[in-house]
């Protein structure tokens, strides 16, 4: 870490602020400038220096600490310079395969969600979505068939061999829909629930880790380490789109979230499309574009009928619109050295 | 609920969703223009239109639809035109007077609290804040003394008679948290935990709820109306600035929250300087501005050695700061008609 | 338009509006619900709704007014359903061919500059880009060498073939730029300069439109109409970022608005990942992307020695950077059906 | 400032760097740490170490380059510790009197201007707002009525003794706005125009400097440092809202810039309650909290029949309205130490 001194520190400050830190058992580095005094702090293990900052930053002669390591550490590219692979029911995410979730935002109905399965299913896709807990902004809207969803999703599992993704909003549900999931999805509003995240760091089932709607890319790295520093490296990032000013689309996808997390971190990167954008006419535009820069996958919204849809539907695919994308995306694979 | 029809829809589209829209039971008043085709959807109860907006939007001939009622309903204007009052052991929140919530980012020590406590007493404040569980960005960061440090906040209201805010970040520890504050404070980051808010709902302890950092005012006050579909109609609105491009600040402080939310609701506003400004030196500015504004009561961090403060020292007032403060917000509470 | 009146707006004041609107000679549509009046607003041409709107919504029984069509005509699809070809010394933007733009972001010295365009042109570029007039946030920082440089890239055009895209920043320069350039660059930062928007609209000169750090998508292509309704088509939007609170970044790329204004608009889209990223390292993932979404073509900078570069090293490719990225974009180009 | 070198830096690099910087004459101050080298560069003058920042982080072992010192000077407090004053007319700006600019958004008509002039002082206005050219999103809109606005100003002038501020867009404008206007206002979305911003640098009447909806603080009072450095001290800042998520007002009004530009720089701070809610109904509660946050002014919209207004029709107050408002500014700014 490095302290930057106020231009009206006087040299007593100075000198308490070197004798504070190594009291603290730190190595203090002093470099006396013309305009400013810049203090140098070595030897102190992260979690520290991100405390010690914020409490120097209180003095009024320190005008700024700047953080010179990253605040992760597991997820992390120094930790493991190899991108991490993870298998589920023998579907492999981080591997050359680029890997498809898809299936309806919420399991309406037995036939609905069967329906839907058997058409991802046919397009291709390797793993099935489906929400059976959800979280609405309004209390009055649908939250979820919750156990009863959780059966049929096993069950269009049985059928078709698609591995469930499914979201758990509350530590009290995680044991059961631990029972029947094969991916935990995390959601963005809980992207910063750290109990929820540590409790699915406690289980050893994958997790899909949703990006908040105003987290930046290092916070949310950070979230991600809450879930690895219990024990679970079994990560996948998502981008779903940030909060914006923009009104036309939902939410604005960020693409350089991709590269960015590539070099940052070893985990999988999942893009998710239809949140990223909420209207369906722009879902193929930005698969397209996540495959070509560097996702590990999508996770993609498709409903039979998607004016009838309890929720989304604005933003899912019919199956037919969901198997014309799929042919170009093969192609958009292919053309950056990835199957489908 | 009005829908617009893109100006490519058939005649036949228009008869196909007038008759859905008449299938559901709704009211259908048809105006057809030169330009476009706009329906209104007449005698839905408001929880039903919002699905029904998602599920139109995704017929590819609408255009757009238009919601013309508000989402929440007990916490709006129109339910209750007198403001909210609500009494914590003698303290009443949303009155004349403009109430002050002081104390510790988080609870330390005894020494520090209870030195903390006496601070802000004497200087005038209502109410003791100070956390005892802490969300923090890193897993690595201190996390709150939990039990321990909510014991400490009882000692000194049993001292100093000042009520207790304190925030509750997990259901499961909702019960004990209860049993010692007097006031749940809900964090901005589990602002949509919808789990979360249920639980506080079913509660009667009076909840501070903050409004994450990217959540609208509209969205805001439907986790408002979590709280109190649940049965607790005793919730304060805290104001504690949202996520924007600048950076010279933590966070922007949405000064028009307060009056927009003054004219929506019927439910008390609290403003955050702290975490509103993030940087000690702009808090006195921001709560002479808040209590301007309409305010009902500021909630501000104090620590008798912010230098020393494990959590957010920068934002952070120092007794004397904070009594200096308190003297000027008097005049200015007194120029808009309350008293402190 | 539709006008959505208050919950508390009386008969008289419905009356006295609808009295308002026939005076101005709009045709009225009534319709009056159980809980709110909404009134369809017939027959006026777009530019007097817009005015219209702000003025009813001042009245204090108006709760909205909901426009219900878009606020642009010339460069709306709905004009002309087919895509805007613009051809440039025989190369055409908007056709089959995805188009790159590259070079230096500033003309520092004929050397510089000739190693630059040779460098683009052996990797296939097919435009070369360059500033001559130069925004910069600080007043001290280097400007442009003005119409120095726009010789100096005259004669890159002599050797090359490239044609030529360079910065106008001001009304009085845009004589002298037209005179070299062949395409117009309106930058970010005067993307709602209105009196520069019409002057290049009064030109014949191709004009390549930035869209500005907080410019939404609808507002862009009304800064895309100033230049249309003087006279002038041949426009290209160019997707550079936008701002938001993500500092990993310089901006957010919106890769949303590629296929956003395809829908909306006839006019070619281009995409700048070296503005929109910031870092040299996310470029290519970048460009990748925006073809794979539908771009028109790509502008980027290159600099034969990034670490001397004037302005922008941080973000500028190697000509062995750029080379591999175009061997890269060819694939992906392919793959969406488009040559390079 | 200070780089800091990537941990996969080599001897070889770190020698490269720091030749580099000692052959451009700068004094190099190494710290060689454990995880990481960081290098101090010594007697620099601002503007260049903005360029070798730029240049540096092109390297691939530069992590990150952090500058130390401000990126503006004469703006700045440490170049002028008291606050400047400003007087128009007789009327000074940044002293004791807390000023209020107030009239019409646009000069619609003699009739209209006159009435809102006597209206506005008769409520105790001291500067007379009104726009004769006036930018517009759309190409169709209204644009002022120029020249013929300027007189009319001038006339109310006249009258009432009133001094004016109004808008210029258009360096080719600045000698016949010059000529009527006491302030020239320069426009949020001309405030990063930088031919523009020079050109009134070369003026001596005074500037109203509107932020950017998407200028960081520490921009603006670069923007405000092309004024003073072409020679013009006389600048105002102003405050209008910057661009959010948030869409429930115009714009988000960043009641934090006001105390943070006192403690950055010696310059008037006005506050525009108008553009900063785009609401009428919140303009009284923000004007109230930002005298009481320290502005030194407001500028606010005020026209006779805000139902007839050709602009802004919805933020404008009714003299009625601004003459309540003022009663109520006066006790705050009592309460903060100001007349009005």
């Amino acid at each position: 870490m490095i302290i930057i001194l106020s231009s009206n520190a006087t040299d007593r400050n100075r000198e308490d602020i070197v004798e504070n830190l190594k009291a603290r058992g730190f190595g203090v580095h002093l470099s006396v400038g013309v305009e400013k005094t810049v203090i140098g702090v070595i030897g102190a293990m992260d979690e520290q220096k991100a405390e010690v900052a914020e409490q120097f930053e209180a003095l009024p002669f320190v005008e700024r600490c700047v953080s010179i390591s990253k605040p992760y550490k597991l997820v992390g590219k120094s930790f493991r310079t190899e991108g991490t692979k993870i298998t589920v029911r023998g579907v492999t995410i981080g591997g050359d395969q680029a890997v498809v979730m898809a299936g309806p935002c919420t399991v309406e109905t037995e036939e609905q969600l069967m329906e839907s399965a058997r058409a991802v299913k046919a397009a291709g896709a390797h793993i099935l979505r489906g929400g059976a807990y959800k979280p609405s902004t309004s209390p009055y809207s649908f939250h979820g068939h919750g156990l009863e969803a959780l059966k049929m999703l096993a069950a269009a599992r049985d059928e078709t061999g698609l591995p469930i993704v499914t979201e758990v909003m509350d530590a009290r549900d995680l044991e059961t829909v631990s029972e029947y999931a094969d991916i935990l999805q995390i959601g963005a509003r809980n992207s910063q629930n750290y109990s929820l995240l540590r409790e699915v760091g406690n289980s050893r089932v994958p997790v899909l880790l949703k990006r908040g709607m105003a987290v930046k890319i290092e916070e949310w790295l950070q979230a991600a380490e809450y879930i690895a520093s219990a024990g679970n490296y079994n990560i996948m990032l998502c981008e779903r789109g940030i909060r914006t000013f923009e009104t036309y689309t939902r939410n604005t996808f960020d693409i350089n979230a991709i590269p960015a997390l590539k070099e940052l971190s070893h985990l999988p990167v999942i893009a998710d499309p239809s949140h990223g954008t909420g209207k369906a006419s722009l879902v193929a535009a930005v698969t397209r574009a996540s495959i070509a820069a560097g996702a590990d996958g999508i996770i993609v919204e498709v409903h039979p009928h998607p004016e009838k849809a309890i929720k989304d539907g604005a933003q899912s695919l019919t199956p037919a619109a969901f198997s014309a994308m799929m042919d170009d995306v093969r192609k958009v694979a292919a053309a950056v050295g990835r199957s489908i």
